[in-house]
């Protein structure tokens, strides 16, 4: 046995804890009106945090939560992105409103952008306190399966992939966003990881055939794996239309799921605790254990 | 929806099917003689099939089934390897005649090995159903944890790690293997299956602390994030010493553990099925929608 000094440890991350809320939006409806009515009353409910005392820091809003979502509904639904304060459409008009009155940061989930050129995307925006867009994300892994029996469905009928990763400094440190179908690709978190980033957040709407399988297991693969933690936020299930598997959850790099939801309306609130990353980190220090002299690092770190 | 034959879809993958016996050999004794001949016994009990037909290709053994498992111990224990015919040793000696007796694919689990400096691995042999050794595998990532009120352990102090990874080509195709703690560094997994590795082996031995929250989390994580099968090989849990999780078990493409041990002596017996690899993998085509565009490849494939 060991003495504790003598296995070579990680350095502390650079963050510190804060409060997420999960909101899983009920199914949306042909209405993009109403779907955005919906969206604002819940971010509201989320504001006021699990206590109602506003104790939350940043508020999460599901894959594709303006819109139908199916490849046909993409064009109906999309909108530009042409300023970094809710210019160019409906939805980034109301998350910059939201943001700027709740002065929380607040993950605007994902929408169908249509780009300058007609090309369209299912991008996230990410806004501060101050309702300012920071960044945004283009789903670089389209939903392209064909489970007989099961489900088919193909995004790149209608969409893009995006080009580029996404992570994005908060005053909570450094975190990664990517959505849905991007989860099944390692490299994602893993880069993001191994940049400094203490949560991947995963907007996301896994359906009744790839959701009991799948969805749970790969979020607490990709934390544990990279020792962060990992949230899903997903749409409520619907009465009819795409089957959204819903259980939004928040996992913590050790794989336990903190905060969980069935499959209807809710928020899911939770913390992100920075100690227990570290604690975790120095217990099993695979950050610096990985043997870049003998593989390639993804991240090229 | 997408009609069937829109999504792009992988190749079938070389290879056919077999059937796996995974020995959880009871915990170690201070006796080498005496573990080996309860490796012995086990390995051909395991020849004979689920159904005493003999029905069974392959049998894998534990880590570190020669010898307690201890830093402090892998010197008493170590052997030299110096043929591919059982030279060397008393365990590799029994492993070769083991092997062409029963004329199965045997996977030596691990041993202390002592090299001709006289540095000692975690070493993983590999023997054909001719009793030939066609390849050795030295433990890369070495268990060096320190999980306050849990279990700290330092392999570090006496073993060196080995420096490449192991594929190898049997008659069932390509498989991957590793040990134990190297379960926790993706790139492992990832790279044997992006070569043609229709299944990773990991003998191994997580303990009571680990064992609970990561052992079939991981095993999952691999399986379903390469769409391969994993097969773990721990020993059973000895009534003093090192603590193991035992748990041996198979894992299907779709993260399914088939077949799964309790914490006992036993032999867990299971298939690879390789129209199941290639159903998963047409199901869910990520195999082939990996961005590599936009970020490195571990595999450079």
């Amino acid at each position: 046995m060991a003495t504790s000094s003598s296995v070579k440890q990680p350095s502390p991350v650079d963050g510190r804890s804060f409060r997420l809320a999960l909101v899983q939006l009920g199914g949306c409806t042909p209405s993009k009106a109403t779907n955005l009515e919906r969206a604002k009353k819940l971010v509201l409910e989320a504001a006021k945090g699990k206590n109602g005392d506003g104790s939350v820091d940043m508020i999460v809003l599901p894959e594709c939560f303006n819109s139908l979502y199916g490849a046909e509904h993409f064009d109906t639904y999309a909108e530009p992105i042409t300023g970094d304060s809710g210019e160019g459409g409906e939805t980034t008009a109301l998350l910059h409103k939201l943001a700027k009155d709740t002065k929380k940061w607040l993950i605007g989930g994902s929408i169908p952008e249509r780009d300058n050129d007609g090309k369209l995307y299912n991008t996230s925006t990410i806004w501060n306190p101050d309702g300012k867009m920071i960044a945004k994300y283009r789903k670089m892994h389209l939903f392209d399966i064909d489970i007989p029996g099961g489900i088919t469905f193909q995004e790149s009928k209608t969409l893009t992939g995006g080009n580029e990763l996404l992570t994005f400094d908060t005053d909570f440190g450094k975190l990664g966003l990517a959505i849905c179908y991007d989860v099944r690709f390692p490299e994602v978190a893993m880069i993001a990881a191994r940049s400094g980033c203490i949560a991947m957040i995963y907007p996301g709407a896994f359906n009744t055939t790839t959701g009991p399988p799948y969805w749970e297991l790969l979020a607490r693969a990709r934390a544990v794996d990279n020792q962060i933690y990992v949230a899903m936020c997903s749409p409520a299930r619907a009465p009819d239309g795409y089957p959204a598997w819903g259980h939004s959850m928040l996992v913590e790099p050790t794989g336990k799921v903190q905060a969980e939801l069935d499959e209807k309306e809710g928020i899911a609130f939770g913390e992100i605790d920075v100690d227990l990353i570290n604690k975790t980190r120095k217990g099993i220090p695979i950050s610096v254990q990985r043997r870049f002299d003998c593989y390639t690092s993804v991240a090229k770190v």
